[in-house]
Formats: structure tokens, C-alpha cells, sequence
């Protein structure tokens, strides 16, 4: 990145930053050897975009995006085996800044359809089916979600009934809620799916079952018969992904072709149950924990634009008379960004432990032990949804703090927010994912009642409701993460003792949920920012840092807990735990924060690292400069083809017309 | 609306309603009569949208939606001549059903540019222009902002210089950061603009100034010489409109295209002044009361959808095995959406009771009464500020409530929120707006601390602070009001103290108000936060309403204030003001309200009486049959014209072709 024409104002706040950016580089890319390679592969992929010519999606139609995307993904996988790349963190750097804020059609065939063969087929299957997908051959994705039904496995309407003449499964979707809807790339890309659908042997049900169905002749691409498949039509975002709808009806494939590593349908129509049923749970919880890594690169692509934005932005004067300043100079500008740039790192460690938590409970998966499958499990669950939450607001309040620059597709911030916000909804429902991991938390609640044993990640629970906090002048981040763990444990505590309030008074169990729930959902997602606030702090304060960027990363830690404290200051203060002394001293706090910070915001966005074509954003260049970007960006729309738009002649230039002469009547 | 066809869910929400929604309706558009006129109006526009076979801008491009706009918009205009419609209300809810949540690139001829022309020109000048702007042979945008400058008027850097020889003004963009950018229907629509620009008379600057500058031949719409114009492309939403750019290289205008209704620049060039420059904040803050009015359309719109497919979307069981409920029985659902019902007539009421502040005021402006105009223009910043960023939370919380669907633009929804939320950005930049309200309310504090006299409606910043509510277990509405202006009046106190404390550690008076921005940022929103809940419990309790609607929207208001009380409960309890019994208090009263005002839900949102058209979402038809209506969306997909898409052939059937050709070489 050369800065030989850098805008000024971004030079000035390069060089107020207090530490090396490239050290916090080397902490978010795992050391200076694999940041040399992630470098190596973008820089790769940036040069051969250009030489590609691949267009912005902000200038091309929904239709141009689908094209080019296959374009792009051909493309891209082509290169992949030519640069024979296989790690899996060396794939996403060189596709990137191909897909910035992207989806491709194969998305699905990568992320689902592929892994789904490898775990719930069989030896023979895989053998079969394996070679054809990872040659793209056969090109698949993942339908479970149906036109009526999400969430709710048992309610899905899809049937697969076995023939035992035929030896063979007819796969139905009976009714137009049936139809299975939303699949990536199911719309007119893939060729074979995996279709969730219930199970009928002799008029009974079986439960969801996998099966792999054929949609479209392998040769012409052609609809099979029996097989209505097609594109969903326009979408917030997502406009290279042709989420696609399908009908079946009464479409038949072989026996072979339900997965059967687990359960089996014998050739005369016997069922033979699995073994264990809850493996399924770990291929949502990886998901889940990659989930939380993605929101935090989400929000920090939108913060690096609106960072570096508002260093080159002048806007008013603070001191009258004095000169316009950089937007950044503000305190409530400061305020938007700093907590945003906190909360992406923050969010990056979270993925991080969350990941961590993934492989080692895999680990003993493996080995058969089973006893934290439930843990992860809870744990993936809220950090998902909290993590997702707290992006989707970030992006917005970055977009925002761009003003309305921040509105044109050209500063990119609404593609990455209409590409990252459906991780809210999408992998389980937020609020959905949270009363899961209530109903674990719950549990341990019930369990800590009765004196027995509880997670050590829950061992707060354990703890007095009515202490008070020791945080003083000095604040210390530990008080920081006990006012967290207190204020999550006072919170699942209250809503426990709300479910049981309303058994009381008579209601079912599953009433007594439901009226307790909203409760549930915020005790269940003050756990998930307790967990968030002690890992955050814990990595940093673990993490070997070179002194200058360990004290600004502490800072970030501070502000980050901080924050959440001043948002939230009736949860915690509750009981008593802080008094208003306390709470008047951290908000204070927080403007110190802020004020330290400042000159280290662009540092700190840039050492994410991301290229200009990652970012994909005309406010958020390196260089800063902004203006002539948007310029040129505005000129190339397609308006402006013609300097007259046919609709002056179709439209305007006879309105005009008839409004003369109606006038020229009276 | 026939009911013959409609969900049987939906008839069933609504058979449970306790109240008629008619009579809500009544008090939404002013009575019987009006709400007969506006159903007349809209039925009439909606039967010709029909007739005209208007499509959905969902599935359109860019391109198309434009086109499409000014054909629409020429239609619209001959049929209101034809109709004969003068009333700004009758034309609002005649055109509503032609423009759901979209612009019409006349829209700033209309709002701004016929405007201006009436308040700055003089009676010459207006009768030249008017009558010609009026038969829209000379159409016309406003051009204020530019690349580089937004807010800050001084920072404008376009010049118009006059040339005493000539008697010309010449009007010039000096760099690309000057180029006018942004004013709607600027790039390819109009071929007129009042252009701000830096007055320079004999090399000296006057300051601001607005002109009337032809930018295209009226004839043939061709740029005129010296004038590069153009659209600035595509942005988050506002596809219909061309938003514009503008370059003036050196444009000679006539001496008698300068507004000179105040100002004056005589042939000679002498200047002279306006009597009075204050009045030109009577048009923007008409446009931010208007605003209000806005955000709680847009929100009840989108609150409208969520509610009505909550309703028939079935999702989860709560009690296992009973079957699959509606998601609106979810406690979690119920809050999500009913606390927007209640944000959504709240704003409403904000909205008329800010325009009839306007007025009022108004009307002694018009007899040389200037007192009341800071505060009205306080009283507008914040409330459009606080209206605007309500709005927007609360859209995407509905668009999410509605799952993945939501997510599709067949749900209306996308398009309302991207339509909706640039009411954060213009018309003054929401920070910006809320610290000037600011620096009126610190002026009243200062006032109430030297003894002085302030406006009534901040007269509670007289009232002690260490006081504690009375409230107890029969919740008064009064006692809500008070606690919002508690809290707001602490608010500003301690917000003054800050500046005070930070002028004390010897900053100068502009530093110590950026470094106290933000507590006078959330100070500002508490301020018009307490006269929304004071104007919505004032006006239901004061309305004449039939008993049975009066006790849903006391439940309405009561539900509306806890909530604001629960998410802010650390502001509010500060000082021991509420205790801890209190809070618990009214957090379970928000959970009985939820249960008590479901069964009103839908009938809440059928009152604001939205025809299918204007909500233009296949999730909030009136009759709630949504999944067909989402699978004839998705199969009128563009993707869908043909069974295989053109890159299939160009690049995925190649690219399996060198698949497998790399394969058998392995």
C-alpha cells in the first residue's frame, strides 16, 4: 500500500497512532508468517480481479450480479486447484477480496452439501458421491426450510415415502407451504439437493431424514421430471445468490439415495434407528462459532470505511472561526466509532474462544464423550445471536456516521450490511438461539438451587446476589468482568424464579416458559456478553504484546466493558451492585477513553488489514481519497448514458405539453 | 376489503379484538368524513395503478424504477388537475398508493424548489417564476449540499460572483468538493435549480445566497454550456429518484436570478442587507415537524406487515405436542411488535402535536413575534432526530420479526426501511440536530440556575432532583409523565455541570462542549423522549374515545412509557428515584400488558388503515393469504425467464468440463 498520494488528513492520523499497527496485524492474522501469506494470496486475487475486469455489484443489476458471480466462482475455483490451495483459512483470504461482501452460488455445495454427504453418508455413498461433488460434476446445496415452515424441524411437510416394490423413496412436497424455499444456489445452479424430508415407511412416520435428490440433468441443466426449481426473486441483498424455491412432486430416486450413516431403511422397508442422535449438533455448532468470527469481520469492514472516512471528512468548526475539522474530532463521532471498533474486536476474539471451544469438545466427541456437547452447544447458540445483533446495529451506526455518502452503494456499507445482517435469522433464529441456551442456563440454575454441580463458565451462578462492587477510581478490568457475571447471574436468577412464580400460579409448564421468556432472552444474552467482556479481556491481557499496543488494546477492552455497563447501568447497578458514585465515575470514564483513543482510531482499522477491494467502498480507501471516487463512481451510473433520458421524451416533454395547454384553456 | 378469502387465522385475530378498529381509525384521520375522503382518494388511485399496470419496484432495476417514476409521476400530476385536488392532505393520501415508500424525482419541485421561489423571491420574481414552475415547464430542485459540505452552510464553497459590467452573476464550482451533489430529481429530471452560493461582490464575501440557475434547455433538456449534471447512481434505496450532481463552470445568470425577497444586490453591485435573517428557520422546521408525521407512518407501515404475518405464520409449538401456534402467541414476538405499535401511534401523536406547535407559532411569526421560534426550532431538531432513529430501530425489528421473509423485497419491507431511514440523515444530520436542541435546553438550565424565567414546557428543570417517585403498585400515568421529566431534567443538569467542570480544567467554551457532546447528545433525546410520552398520554387521555378503545390505548401509552423506563432503567433510577421494587414493578406490568394487548394486535394495525397497495408487501396483505402471493413473486423472477440461465452455458458448463479433465489427468 503505497502512501505516496495519500490524503493528507489520513497521513496526519497515521502518524499520531501510538503503536505499529502491523504488530496488532500479527495478533489478529496468528503471527507475521501467516500474515505474510494472507497478504500474498489476496494480493494475488486483487491483481487477477483486475485483469478479469470484474465489476463492482454497486453498478450492475441483480441479474448482472447472479452472472457474474458464476463467472467469479468458475473463475476462482479454477485458480484454487492451479495454486493447489487446501487450508481452509488460506481459501477464505484468496477469496475475499473476490467476493467482497459477496455470496457465490457455490456456496452452499461447499458449505453443506458437501460436508452433509461426508458426515451422514455412508462408506459406499461417499465413495460414490464424494469424487462427482468435488468435481463439480455433481453440483448440490442443503433444502431444509420450507415456504411455511423454519425453525420447527417436526413441522416440515416434505415426505419421503418408501416403495418397497420399487425399492425406491418418493419424495412429495404435498402443499405449496411444502415447497422448500431460501436453499443458496438452489434457484438455477445446482444440479442434485439434499432435501430434509419425513420419513414414511407403511403409513408411519420416521422423523427428518436426508436424501439426495436429483433437480436437473447433469448434461442439460434441464429440470427432471416431477421437479419444479426456480430463483426467488429480489432480496435486501444477497444479489449474486440464487436462493432458490422447489416443488416436487412425486419425484422417485433409489433407496441409495437417502444419507444412511446413521439410519438405515432396509431393502424391505425396516427402520433401523441410530445409534446416537445428538452428533447432528455439531456441524450447527461449527457453523455457529464460525458465525461469530464473520459478524466480527462484518463490523470491522464497516468501521474501517467509516473510520477512515471521518479522518478526511472536515465538517464545522468546534472553535468558531477556527477552520472545519475532521469529522472524527468530534466526541460523539469518537463515541460511534471507538465503541464499534471495540466491539469488532471484541467480537473477533469471542469467535476466536468460540472456535477454540468447537475443537476441543470436538476432540472429545471423537472420543466418544458427550458431557459438553450441551455446554457448546448453549454457548455457540447465544454467541451467535449476540454477536450478529450487536453487528448488525454496529454497521448501521456506521453507515450512519458517514452521513448521507454513507447511502450510496458506492461507500459500500449497505452491501455489508445487507449482506451480514441475515446472520440474525439465518443458522437459527436470534431470539430462537437464545431461548435455547436459557433453557441450558435454566438448568444449571435449577442445578445450583439443589446444590449441585454446574460448568465452570457458569460457577458465577454460584455467587451471592447482594454484594456490592469494590470499583474504584483504580478501575480494574476484573471488577469489570464481575460486574458482568454478576449482573448475567442476578438475570438467569430473576428469570428462573419468574418461571416458577408462573407455575405457581397454575400454568403449565411450557406457559410458564412462554411468559417468562423475555426475561429468558435478556438473562440469556447478558450471559453471552459476560462471556464476550472476560474473554476479550483475558486474551488481551494473556496475549504477549509489545507494551505500546498493549496498553491501547487494554484501553479497547476497557472501553468495550465499559460501554456496555453505561448502556445498560439498571442491570447492573440492580441490588445496589454499583451506586451512583460508581456509575458517574465510569461514564467518565468512558470520555477519557475516548478522547486517549482518538488518535490511535485509524491505527486501529487499519490494522485489519483489509485491501481497498475487500472493503469495496469508496469512503473507505487507504488512500482517503474519497471524493474523486465518488465522482467518478457517480458519473459511470447508468442514467447517465444519455445525457436525455428517453423518459423526457416518453414521459415529461408531453406532460409539459398537455399541462401548457390545459392552462392556456383557462 | 372483502373478507370472503382471508386466512382463517386472521379472521380469528381479529373476531378478538375488544375494541372497533374504525373508531381508531377516525382518530387517526380527524373523524368519519375525513377518513371517507381519504378511503374515496386512495380507492381511486389504487383501481388506476391498477389500470396503468404499474409494477412493483421489487421487480424492477434501477433504471426501470426511474422510468417508471416519471411516468408515473406525469400521470399523477394530469390527474390531479383533473380531480381537481388542492388540499396538501387529500394529495398526500391520493399519491401514497402511487409512491408506496418510493420518491417521485418531481418531489423536490414540489417540497423545495416551488417553495423557495414563493418565500425568497420577490413579487416580481414570483411572477415570472411561479406560474411557469406551476405548469412545470420550468422544473426545478434545490442544490445546497455538495461533495465536500454538508451541514456546516459557511463550509459551501460555490461562488457566484457578480459582474458589475454585465449585471451577471457567475456561478462557479471551483473544485470537485464544490460540485452540488445529492438534491433529488437533480440529475436527469430538472432543468432548473436554486443553487446556494457564496454571494461575492467586488471580491468581498455576503455570505449564503440562493439562485436561480437553468441547468437544461426547457426545449430540448440538454445541459446548457458550462454545465455538467448527471445521477450519482445507486445508493441503499430511492432507485426512483436521481439524486444528482452539478458542475458550474463559470454560468452566467442574470442579475434578477438572485432571491432577493431579503437580501438585495442592486445593479451596481451595493449590497443590502435583510431586516431580518431568522425567518428561513420556518421552513425547516415545518419540514422536521413534517418528518415526525413521517417516521410514525413509515414505522406503522412496517409494524402493519410484521403484525398481520405474525398472526398467520405458524411456527413452534408451545405446549409439545399440541400443535404448531401462531408466532404472535410467542411472548417474545408479542413484545417485539407491540412495543412498535405503541412507538408507531406515539410518534403520531408527536407528529400532529409538532405541527400544531408549528402553527401556533407560525401565526406570531407572521405578526413580528419572534420569542416562541427557539424553541419550536428546539423542540422540531429533537423530536425529528428521536422520531427518525426510533423509526428505524423499529422497522428492522419488524423486518426481522418476519424471519427470513422478511428478508425477501416481496415483503415491502427492505424497500420501507432503505426508503425510511435516510430521515436520520437529511434535513439535518440527527447528532447535529440534537445538539442544537442542546444548547437551548443548557440556555434554559442556565436560565433556571440564575432564577430566570423559562418555557413552560421545560419548566421541570425547576423541580429538585433528589426526590423519589410515589409510584406503587396501581400504576399512574402521571407518574410516568414525571418520571420522564425527572430524568430529563437530570439529564441537562448534569450535562451543564459537565461543561462547567471541563471550562473549570481551563478549556476554552467550544472544547468543553465537545467534550460533554455526548452526555448533551442522550440529554437531548431524554428531553424529546419525555414530550413524546407527555403528548401521547395527554392527547389519548384528553380524546374523547369510546370506553372500550380508550382503555386498549391507555394500555397503548402505559406500555409505550415502561418500556422507554426498562431499556433506560439506569437513567431513570439514578439518585434512588425508582427503587428497586419499583423497577421490578413495572417490568412485570409490561409482561401482563403484552398478554392483555394480543388480542388487539392486529386490530391495532388494521386501524391504521393501509391499503394493500401502499404497504406493497406480500406479508401484510390485508387478507394474509401470504405464501401465494411470495410463490408468484418468486416465480416472476428475472432468473426465472428462461429454465437454464445463459451462464450455465458461458462458464459452468466449461469450467466441469476442465474439472474433469484436470481430474483424469490426475
Amino acid at each position: 500500500m503505497s502512501t505516496s498520494t495519500v490524503n493528507p488528513e489520513l497521513v496526519k492520523a497515521r502518524t499520531q497512532a501510538t503503536f505499529d499497527p502491523l504488530q496488532l496485524t500479527y495478533f489478529l492474522y496468528d503471527g507475521p508468517e501467516k500474515t505474510k501469506r494472507k497478504r500474498y494470496l489476496q494480493n494475488i486475487a486483487i491483481k487477477e480481479c483486475e485483469e478479469q475486469g470484474f465489476k463492482r455489484s454497486a453498478e450492475l443489476t441483480r441479474e448482472e450480479q447472479y452472472e457474474q458471480a458464476i463467472r467469479k466462482t468458475t473463475y476462482t475455483y479454477k485458480r484454487i486447484v492451479e495454486l493447489g490451495l487446501k487450508d481452509p483459512v488460506e481459501l477464505y483470504m484468496f477469496k475475499e477480496p473476490i467476493f467482497p461482501s459477496e455470496s457465490s452460488p457455490f456456496g452452499l455445495h461447499e458449505s453443506m452439501f458437501l460436508p452433509t454427504l461426508q458426515k451422514q453418508g455412508t462408506d459406499t455413498q461417499r465413495q460414490k458421491w464424494v469424487p462427482l461433488a468435488k468435481q463439480y460434476g455433481v453440483l448440490g446445496t442443503y433444502a431444509q426450510t420450507e415456504l411455511g415452515h423454519g425453525t420447527f424441524l417436526r413441522g416440515l411437510e416434505t415426505t419421503a415415502t418408501y416403495d418397497v416394490k420399487t425399492k425406491e423413496f418418493i419424495i412429495n412436497t404435498p402443499t405449496i407451504t411444502a415447497s422448500k424455499f431460501w436453499p443458496g444456489g438452489l434457484g438455477k445452479t445446482s444440479n442434485h439437493c439434499v432435501v430434509m424430508a419425513k420419513l414414511i415407511l407403511a403409513g408411519k412416520d420416521y422423523g427428518m431424514q436426508s436424501f439426495i435428490v436429483p433437480i436437473r440433468d447433469v448434461q442439460t441443466h434441464q429440470p427432471l421430471p416431477g421437479v419444479t426449481v426456480g430463483d426467488i426473486g429480489q432480496k435486501f441483498g444477497y444479489g449474486a445468490m440464487d436462493n432458490g424455491f422447489l416443488r416436487l412432486d412425486n419425484v422417485r430416486i433409489p433407496r441409495e439415495n437417502m444419507l444412511m450413516r446413521y439410519a438405515q431403511v432396509l431393502e424391505d422397508g425396516t427402520f433401523v434407528s441410530p445409534k446416537n442422535d445428538k452428533l447432528v449438533y455439531g456441524s450447527m455448532t461449527l457453523i455457529r462459532a464460525q458465525i461469530v468470527g464473520g459478524t466480527a469481520r462484518g463490523l470491522a469492514k464497516a468501521v474501517t470505511i467509516a473510520t477512515r472516512y471521518s479522518a478526511v471528512r472536515k465538517q464545522s468548526e468546534i472553535v468558531p472561526g477556527a477552520g472545519e475539522v475532521a469529522v472524527l474530532e468530534f466526541q460523539t463521532q469518537q463515541h460511534k466509532l471507538l465503541v464499534q471498533i471495540a466491539s469488532a474486536y471484541a467480537l473477533s476474539v469471542a469467535g476466536r474462544a468460540s472456535l477454540a471451544a468447537y475443537t476441543r469438545v470436538s476432540a472429545q466427541i471423537e472420543s466418544g464423550a458427550l458431557e459438553e456437547l450441551p455446554i457448546l452447544h448453549a454457548l455457540s447458540a447465544v454467541l451467535k445471536a449476540f454477536s450478529s445483533w450487536e453487528m448488525a446495529y454496529g454497521i448501521e451506526q456506521c453507515r450512519m456516521a458517514c452521513g448521507g455518502h454513507g447511502y450510496m452503494l458506492a461507500s459500500g456499507l449497505p452491501k455489508i450490511y445487507a449482506h451480514e445482517v441475515p446472520a440474525c435469522t439465518y443458522e437459527g433464529e436470534n431470539v430462537v438461539l437464545c431461548l435455547q441456551t436459557a433453557r441450558f442456563l435454566v438448568k444449571c440454575q435449577d442445578a445450583v438451587n439443589n446444590g449441585e454441580k454446574v460448568p465452570s463458565f457458569v460457577s458465577y451462578l454460584k455467587k451471592p446476589k447482594n454484594v456490592q462492587s469494590q470499583l474504584s477510581d483504580k478501575i480494574d478490568l476484573k471488577q469489570l468482568i464481575e460486574a458482568y457475571e454478576h449482573r448475567a447471574g442476578r438475570m438467569i436468577a430473576e428469570a428462573t424464579e419468574r418461571i416458577k412464580s408462573q407455575l405457581s400460579k397454575g400454568l403449565k409448564p411450557a406457559e410458564a416458559w412462554n411468559e417468562s421468556s423475555q426475561m429468558l432472552l435478556e438473562a440469556s444474552l447478558a450471559f453471552g456478553h459476560a462471556f464476550v467482556v472476560r474473554a476479550f479481556i483475558e486474551t488481551v491481557v494473556s496475549a504477549k504484546l509489545e507494551p505500546s499496543l498493549a496498553s491501547v488494546m487494554t484501553q479497547l477492552c476497557e472501553l468495550y466493558a465499559l460501554n456496555g455497563i453505561n448502556k445498560y447501568s439498571g442491570q447492573f447497578a440492580k441490588g445496589g451492585y454499583f451506586n451512583d458514585r460508581q456509575l458517574e465515575l465510569m461514564e467518565s470514564r468512558v470520555y477519557d477513553l475516548l478522547a486517549a483513543l482518538k488518535p490511535n482510531a485509524v491505527a486501529l482499522v487499519d490494522a485489519f488489514d483489509f485491501p481497498d477491494l475487500v472493503l469495496d467502498s469508496d469512503l473507505g480507501r487507504y488512500d482517503g481519497n474519497v471524493y474523486e471516487a465518488l465522482m467518478k463512481y457517480a458519473e459511470r451510473s447508468k442514467l447517465n448514458e444519455s445525457e436525455v433520458h428517453e423518459a423526457f421524451y416518453k414521459y415529461q416533454k408531453p406532460f409539459v405539453d398537455y399541462m401548457k395547454s390545459v392552462q392556456s384553456k383557462l
